[in-house]
Protein backbone atom coordinates (compact mmCIF):
# COMPACT_ATOMS: atom_id res chain seq x y z
CA UNK A 1 0.00 0.00 0.00
CA UNK A 2 1.59 3.44 -0.79
CA UNK A 3 1.67 5.79 1.84
CA UNK A 4 1.84 10.01 -0.11
CA UNK A 5 3.07 12.53 1.99
CA UNK A 6 2.66 16.17 0.91
CA UNK A 7 3.23 19.30 2.59
CA UNK A 8 1.79 23.08 1.70
CA UNK A 9 3.86 26.12 2.92
CA UNK A 10 1.49 29.23 3.96
CA UNK A 11 3.12 32.54 4.24
CA UNK A 12 2.59 35.84 3.55
CA UNK A 13 -1.00 35.16 2.17
CA UNK A 14 0.73 32.53 -0.22
CA UNK A 15 0.88 29.10 -0.70
CA UNK A 16 3.66 27.20 -2.36
CA UNK A 17 2.33 24.79 -5.15
CA UNK A 18 3.58 22.34 -7.68
CA UNK A 19 1.88 22.83 -11.00
CA UNK A 20 2.37 19.31 -12.48
CA UNK A 21 2.78 19.51 -16.87
CA UNK A 22 0.40 16.57 -17.58
CA UNK A 23 -2.47 18.76 -16.49
CA UNK A 24 -1.99 21.62 -15.85
CA UNK A 25 -3.16 20.57 -11.88
CA UNK A 26 -1.92 22.04 -9.05
CA UNK A 27 -0.14 19.83 -6.27
CA UNK A 28 1.25 20.60 -2.82
CA UNK A 29 5.08 19.31 -2.97
CA UNK A 30 5.37 15.67 -1.76
CA UNK A 31 5.26 12.23 -2.72
CA UNK A 32 5.99 8.67 -1.54
CA UNK A 33 7.23 7.71 1.96
CA UNK A 34 10.20 5.33 2.10
CA UNK A 35 10.35 1.70 3.82
CA UNK A 36 10.81 2.59 7.54
CA UNK A 37 10.42 6.29 7.27
CA UNK A 38 8.10 8.07 9.27
CA UNK A 39 5.53 10.77 8.07
CA UNK A 40 7.06 13.73 9.05
CA UNK A 41 10.51 12.78 8.16
CA UNK A 42 8.55 11.65 4.45
CA UNK A 43 7.08 14.66 4.05
CA UNK A 44 10.11 17.14 4.99
CA UNK A 45 12.36 15.12 2.76
CA UNK A 46 10.07 15.50 -0.07
CA UNK A 47 9.35 18.68 0.36
CA UNK A 48 12.97 19.55 0.44
CA UNK A 49 13.52 17.49 -2.41
CA UNK A 50 10.88 19.17 -5.10
CA UNK A 51 11.33 22.70 -3.71
CA UNK A 52 14.80 22.87 -2.43
CA UNK A 53 13.68 24.96 0.60
CA UNK A 54 13.07 23.14 3.73
CA UNK A 55 9.87 23.62 5.84
CA UNK A 56 10.11 25.24 9.53
CA UNK A 57 7.63 23.55 12.06
CA UNK A 58 5.56 21.25 9.92
CA UNK A 59 2.78 19.94 11.85
CA UNK A 60 0.03 17.21 10.20
CA UNK A 61 -3.26 18.75 8.93
CA UNK A 62 -4.90 15.92 7.34
CA UNK A 63 -4.86 11.94 7.24
CA UNK A 64 -6.80 10.08 3.89
CA UNK A 65 -7.95 6.93 2.71
CA UNK A 66 -7.45 7.34 -1.02
CA UNK A 67 -9.97 4.82 -2.63
CA UNK A 68 -9.07 3.93 -6.54
CA UNK A 69 -12.35 3.11 -8.30
CA UNK A 70 -12.89 1.60 -12.04
CA UNK A 71 -14.11 4.24 -14.37
CA UNK A 72 -17.76 3.17 -13.35
CA UNK A 73 -17.25 3.40 -9.81
CA UNK A 74 -17.82 -0.31 -9.31
CA UNK A 75 -14.55 -1.86 -8.21
CA UNK A 76 -12.03 -0.93 -6.51
CA UNK A 77 -8.42 -0.99 -8.13
CA UNK A 78 -5.96 0.25 -5.65
CA UNK A 79 -6.02 2.38 -1.87
CA UNK A 80 -3.19 4.05 -0.11
CA UNK A 81 -2.99 6.72 2.55
CA UNK A 82 -2.16 10.53 2.03
CA UNK A 83 -0.81 12.44 5.08
CA UNK A 84 -1.00 16.34 4.24
CA UNK A 85 1.62 18.68 6.55
CA UNK A 86 0.90 22.58 6.79
CA UNK A 87 3.72 25.09 7.64
CA UNK A 88 3.91 28.80 8.11
CA UNK A 89 7.49 29.37 6.94
CA UNK A 90 10.50 28.06 4.95
CA UNK A 91 14.35 28.07 5.25
CA UNK A 92 15.60 28.71 2.00
CA UNK A 93 14.48 29.69 -1.27
CA UNK A 94 12.61 27.23 -3.59
CA UNK A 95 13.27 26.99 -7.23
CA UNK A 96 10.92 27.68 -9.50
CA UNK A 97 11.38 25.02 -12.24
CA UNK A 98 12.07 21.46 -11.13
CA UNK A 99 11.53 18.15 -13.41
CA UNK A 100 8.56 17.43 -11.24
CA UNK A 101 6.99 21.02 -12.83
CA UNK A 102 6.78 24.51 -11.43
CA UNK A 103 6.64 25.80 -8.53
CA UNK A 104 4.44 28.92 -8.05
CA UNK A 105 3.15 31.08 -5.11
CA UNK A 106 -0.44 32.20 -5.17
CA UNK A 107 -2.69 33.32 -3.04
CA UNK A 108 -4.15 31.68 -0.02
CA UNK A 109 -7.78 31.92 -1.78
CA UNK A 110 -6.64 30.72 -5.09
CA UNK A 111 -6.77 27.15 -3.98
CA UNK A 112 -10.81 27.60 -4.22
CA UNK A 113 -10.16 27.84 -8.24
CA UNK A 114 -7.25 26.58 -9.26
CA UNK A 115 -7.53 23.48 -11.19
CA UNK A 116 -6.52 20.23 -9.18
CA UNK A 117 -8.12 17.33 -7.94
CA UNK A 118 -11.48 17.93 -5.92
CA UNK A 119 -10.13 16.11 -2.88
CA UNK A 120 -6.67 18.04 -2.96
CA UNK A 121 -8.82 21.27 -3.05
CA UNK A 122 -10.81 19.72 0.27
CA UNK A 123 -7.80 19.12 2.21
CA UNK A 124 -5.56 22.20 1.19
CA UNK A 125 -8.10 24.53 1.94
CA UNK A 126 -8.48 22.66 5.31
CA UNK A 127 -5.18 22.49 5.71
CA UNK A 128 -4.37 26.90 5.35
CA UNK A 129 -8.13 27.69 7.29
CA UNK A 130 -9.14 25.67 9.83
CA UNK A 131 -7.72 24.36 13.24
CA UNK A 132 -7.83 20.83 14.47
CA UNK A 133 -7.52 17.91 12.49
CA UNK A 134 -9.20 16.23 9.03
CA UNK A 135 -9.72 13.02 8.27
CA UNK A 136 -11.85 11.29 5.72
CA UNK A 137 -11.87 9.05 2.83
CA UNK A 138 -11.74 10.10 -1.07
CA UNK A 139 -13.22 8.21 -3.88
CA UNK A 140 -11.51 8.93 -6.96
CA UNK A 141 -12.18 7.17 -10.91
CA UNK A 142 -8.30 6.11 -12.18
CA UNK A 143 -8.45 9.46 -14.08
CA UNK A 144 -8.98 11.24 -10.57
CA UNK A 145 -12.19 12.51 -10.54
CA UNK A 146 -13.62 12.83 -7.53
CA UNK A 147 -16.87 10.17 -6.77
CA UNK A 148 -17.47 11.15 -3.44
CA UNK A 149 -16.05 11.96 -0.27
CA UNK A 150 -16.97 11.37 3.41
CA UNK A 151 -14.89 14.01 5.55
CA UNK A 152 -14.14 14.02 9.63
CA UNK A 153 -12.45 16.34 12.04
CA UNK A 154 -11.16 17.07 14.93
CA UNK A 155 -9.81 19.24 17.67
CA UNK A 156 -7.97 19.16 20.83
CA UNK A 157 -7.04 16.00 22.28
CA UNK A 158 -4.35 17.98 24.62
CA UNK A 159 -4.10 17.22 28.18
CA UNK A 160 -6.82 18.82 30.00
CA UNK B 1 0.07 -3.44 4.51
CA UNK B 2 -1.33 -3.60 7.83
CA UNK B 3 -3.02 -0.12 9.59
CA UNK B 4 -4.02 -0.17 13.25
CA UNK B 5 -6.04 2.63 14.72
CA UNK B 6 -5.98 2.85 19.20
CA UNK B 7 -7.42 4.82 21.29
CA UNK B 8 -6.47 5.98 24.91
CA UNK B 9 -9.54 7.12 26.98
CA UNK B 10 -8.30 9.73 29.64
CA UNK B 11 -10.73 10.24 32.34
CA UNK B 12 -11.01 11.86 36.11
CA UNK B 13 -7.01 10.70 35.87
CA UNK B 14 -7.56 7.50 34.63
CA UNK B 15 -6.75 5.70 31.55
CA UNK B 16 -8.92 2.92 30.11
CA UNK B 17 -6.95 -0.03 29.03
CA UNK B 18 -7.36 -3.32 27.86
CA UNK B 19 -5.07 -6.49 29.48
CA UNK B 20 -4.62 -9.25 26.62
CA UNK B 21 -4.79 -12.65 27.87
CA UNK B 22 -1.06 -13.84 26.62
CA UNK B 23 1.24 -12.23 27.99
CA UNK B 24 -0.56 -10.08 30.21
CA UNK B 25 0.75 -7.10 28.07
CA UNK B 26 -1.84 -3.59 28.26
CA UNK B 27 -2.90 -1.67 25.25
CA UNK B 28 -5.10 1.23 23.95
CA UNK B 29 -8.53 -0.57 22.85
CA UNK B 30 -8.09 -0.76 19.08
CA UNK B 31 -7.53 -3.05 16.11
CA UNK B 32 -7.20 -3.13 12.40
CA UNK B 33 -9.02 -0.61 9.53
CA UNK B 34 -11.33 -1.81 7.42
CA UNK B 35 -10.92 -1.28 3.45
CA UNK B 36 -12.36 2.07 2.58
CA UNK B 37 -12.16 3.25 5.91
CA UNK B 38 -10.53 6.96 7.45
CA UNK B 39 -8.29 6.58 10.73
CA UNK B 40 -10.76 8.47 12.67
CA UNK B 41 -13.87 6.17 11.55
CA UNK B 42 -11.92 3.11 12.02
CA UNK B 43 -10.41 3.92 15.86
CA UNK B 44 -13.74 5.12 16.73
CA UNK B 45 -15.45 1.42 15.54
CA UNK B 46 -12.57 -0.57 17.28
CA UNK B 47 -12.83 1.08 20.55
CA UNK B 48 -16.31 0.90 20.63
CA UNK B 49 -16.73 -2.61 19.51
CA UNK B 50 -14.04 -3.90 22.65
CA UNK B 51 -14.59 -1.68 24.78
CA UNK B 52 -18.70 -1.03 24.55
CA UNK B 53 -18.53 2.67 24.98
CA UNK B 54 -18.01 5.32 22.65
CA UNK B 55 -15.67 8.00 22.80
CA UNK B 56 -16.08 11.43 22.94
CA UNK B 57 -14.17 13.88 20.73
CA UNK B 58 -11.73 11.12 20.04
CA UNK B 59 -8.46 13.37 18.48
CA UNK B 60 -5.26 11.85 16.31
CA UNK B 61 -2.28 12.22 18.88
CA UNK B 62 0.44 9.79 16.87
CA UNK B 63 1.27 8.41 13.29
CA UNK B 64 4.17 5.53 13.54
CA UNK B 65 5.85 3.58 11.18
CA UNK B 66 5.78 -0.30 12.57
CA UNK B 67 9.03 -2.05 11.08
CA UNK B 68 9.06 -5.37 11.93
CA UNK B 69 12.15 -7.83 11.98
CA UNK B 70 13.81 -10.40 12.51
CA UNK B 71 15.19 -11.91 16.00
CA UNK B 72 18.89 -10.65 15.14
CA UNK B 73 17.28 -7.09 14.19
CA UNK B 74 18.75 -7.94 10.49
CA UNK B 75 15.99 -8.68 7.99
CA UNK B 76 12.76 -6.18 7.73
CA UNK B 77 9.59 -8.83 7.82
CA UNK B 78 6.79 -6.67 7.77
CA UNK B 79 5.78 -2.55 8.07
CA UNK B 80 2.21 -1.35 9.00
CA UNK B 81 1.39 1.57 10.47
CA UNK B 82 -0.40 2.49 13.74
CA UNK B 83 -2.53 6.03 14.58
CA UNK B 84 -3.54 6.64 18.40
CA UNK B 85 -6.01 8.85 19.39
CA UNK B 86 -6.98 9.89 22.65
CA UNK B 87 -11.03 11.09 23.70
CA UNK B 88 -11.14 12.73 27.33
CA UNK B 89 -14.78 11.54 27.66
CA UNK B 90 -16.93 8.86 26.89
CA UNK B 91 -20.20 8.12 26.44
CA UNK B 92 -21.49 4.61 28.30
CA UNK B 93 -19.72 2.03 30.54
CA UNK B 94 -17.50 0.08 29.74
CA UNK B 95 -17.56 -3.84 29.46
CA UNK B 96 -14.75 -5.20 32.30
CA UNK B 97 -14.77 -8.90 30.50
CA UNK B 98 -14.66 -8.83 26.35
CA UNK B 99 -13.31 -11.77 24.04
CA UNK B 100 -10.02 -9.56 23.50
CA UNK B 101 -9.11 -9.57 27.03
CA UNK B 102 -9.87 -7.12 30.62
CA UNK B 103 -10.75 -3.69 30.31
CA UNK B 104 -9.48 -1.79 33.53
CA UNK B 105 -9.27 1.42 34.38
CA UNK B 106 -5.37 2.47 35.74
CA UNK B 107 -4.29 6.21 37.00
CA UNK B 108 -2.29 7.65 34.13
CA UNK B 109 1.40 7.61 35.92
CA UNK B 110 0.65 3.79 35.57
CA UNK B 111 1.91 3.85 31.90
CA UNK B 112 4.95 4.70 33.45
CA UNK B 113 5.05 0.95 34.42
CA UNK B 114 2.57 -1.20 33.80
CA UNK B 115 4.06 -4.19 31.40
CA UNK B 116 3.18 -3.35 27.87
CA UNK B 117 5.10 -2.66 24.35
CA UNK B 118 7.88 -0.14 24.62
CA UNK B 119 6.92 1.46 21.94
CA UNK B 120 2.95 1.33 23.09
CA UNK B 121 4.25 2.97 26.49
CA UNK B 122 6.05 6.13 24.14
CA UNK B 123 2.92 7.15 22.51
CA UNK B 124 0.29 6.65 24.99
CA UNK B 125 2.76 8.50 27.46
CA UNK B 126 3.20 10.97 24.69
CA UNK B 127 -0.88 10.95 24.09
CA UNK B 128 -1.99 11.58 27.65
CA UNK B 129 0.67 14.14 28.82
CA UNK B 130 2.29 15.72 25.88
CA UNK B 131 0.58 18.47 23.66
CA UNK B 132 0.71 18.63 19.86
CA UNK B 133 1.13 15.66 17.93
CA UNK B 134 3.74 12.79 17.87
CA UNK B 135 5.43 10.74 14.92
CA UNK B 136 7.72 8.24 14.23
CA UNK B 137 9.51 4.80 13.18
CA UNK B 138 9.36 2.06 16.09
CA UNK B 139 11.66 -1.13 15.24
CA UNK B 140 10.55 -4.23 16.60
CA UNK B 141 11.47 -7.72 16.41
CA UNK B 142 8.59 -10.39 16.30
CA UNK B 143 8.70 -11.22 19.60
CA UNK B 144 7.34 -7.38 19.78
CA UNK B 145 11.19 -6.59 21.86
CA UNK B 146 11.55 -2.82 20.67
CA UNK B 147 14.91 -2.53 18.77
CA UNK B 148 15.00 1.37 18.40
CA UNK B 149 12.71 4.48 18.13
CA UNK B 150 13.00 7.43 15.95
CA UNK B 151 10.57 9.88 17.30
CA UNK B 152 9.47 13.60 16.09
CA UNK B 153 7.25 15.99 17.30
CA UNK B 154 5.43 19.23 16.20
CA UNK B 155 2.69 21.54 17.68
CA UNK B 156 0.58 24.32 15.81
CA UNK B 157 -0.16 24.26 12.19
CA UNK B 158 -3.00 26.31 12.80
CA UNK B 159 -3.67 29.34 10.86
CA UNK B 160 -2.40 32.40 12.54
Amino acid sequence: MQRIANLLVVKDGHVLLLKKPRRGWYVAPGGKMDAGESVYTAAVREFTEETGAKPVNPHVKGIYTMVIMDEAGENVKDEWMLYTFVAHDLAGTPWTTTTEGELEWHPIESLQTLPMAEGDRTNLLFAVSQNGMQYGTFFYTEQFKLLREEIQNSVGGDRQ
